[in-house]
């Protein structure tokens, strides 16, 4: 696999992945790039250059062939293997990811959940035990753990990191309104929900004073 | 407001808004650009840059006031406002954001919820009862609303989001794993979860093939 290909392509190739899904499921077979540059309101030349990246799909005024492209993708995202998750922290929103069942489909498989309220551990969300945050290490030991989410208030998120990172664990999801301070051999995506939120607010203020 | 600041930098300020209001929580009330460079992992150069757009901040050899920089973004953000939001989807998600109190902390009050789900409507959710969709357009005339959170299967959202642009709302936080197709005058914020989970597998199988 190439690996100087840039963040902001590997940024959007899922969202390639999804419209590709889309048209498979609308028995959509070929597409030219301007067709799928209107779709998704990217520059058919940046469509072009991204798909470029991982090799010869397209052929001049044919298009693209619509699942060797899907599938390509799917490769290139690693979706092609399946993932064991844990969740650290089974509030509201641990639960809420636990419920969503597209990360199944897609080979996300949730296999354990943690938290440090009494109240909670030993209850059963989607079928997964909760259990204590200091049965954490011995669980990665016996099961193949690759990705830990983390849904800690913020004040708990140094010390959760700190066992997480104690486990050997690699790769976290962060949904803690914080940034974490980890080893560079540790791979970090974080979904900052408030974040996002300001943002919009942002836009819609701007887009409020333009009328 | 300077309406030409980059999308780039607007996505960044949220960031800095966190990290300055952790700095006052720690009593410090100076910074030169270089410290928040290292505690951001941005280049300092970057951030005298984004700042800049913005007015004058910094003081050679001085640093930042912390104070009024995160005030003087606060009202950038449009923090300074309150924010009215529904939700439409009552499932988990939307449980979950409903349930997550650091969007109240920072001006943003759920005053709705919306389902189709007749086993739900009339439930309350923290405080907050669940109405029928079809309830949705005399509560947004009835109530001043100004975001939508969209938080229901990819299969309703074209028909949700109809009723939605059907209301004048015009911001919209989408989490359903689908684009939303809608006229330029209206804002969106995606939050697309499988994406964000996509990226962080594809970022975990190369840091494991290096190894």
């Amino acid at each position: 696999m190439d690996k100087k290909i840039s963040s902001a392509v590997i940024k959007r190739l899922p969202r390639y992945y999804r419209f590709l899904g889309e048209l498979i499921d609308s028995d959509i077979s070929r597409i030219s790039s301007k067709e799928l540059s209107k779709k998704m309101n990217v520059t058919a030349s940046q469509i072009r250059q991204d798909l470029n990246n991982f090799g010869c799909f397209g052929q001049q005024g044919y298009g693209y062939n619509v699942i060797s492209l899907f599938e390509e993708i799917q490769k290139i995202l690693g979706l092609n293997n399946r993932y064991n998750l844990i969740i650290v922290g089974a509030g509201n929103l641990g639960q809420a990811l636990l419920n969503y069942n597209n990360f199944q489909k897609r080979g996300y498989n949730f296999i354990g959940v943690f938290d440090v309220n009494p109240e909670i551990i030993g209850n059963t969300i989607k079928g997964i035990e909760v259990f204590d945050m200091s049965n954490l290490k011995q669980f990665v030991q016996d099961n193949v753990v690759h990705i830990a989410a983390i849904t800690v208030p913020r004040i708990s998120v140094p010390e959760v990191s700190k066992q997480i990172l104690d486990t050997g664990i690699t790769a976290i999801w962060n949904f803690s309104n914080s940034e974490l301070i980890l080893p560079s051999n540790i791979i970090v995506e974080n979904v900052h929900l408030t974040d996002s939120l300001m943002t919009l607010t942002y836009n819609f203020n701007c887009n409020d004073e333009s009328k």
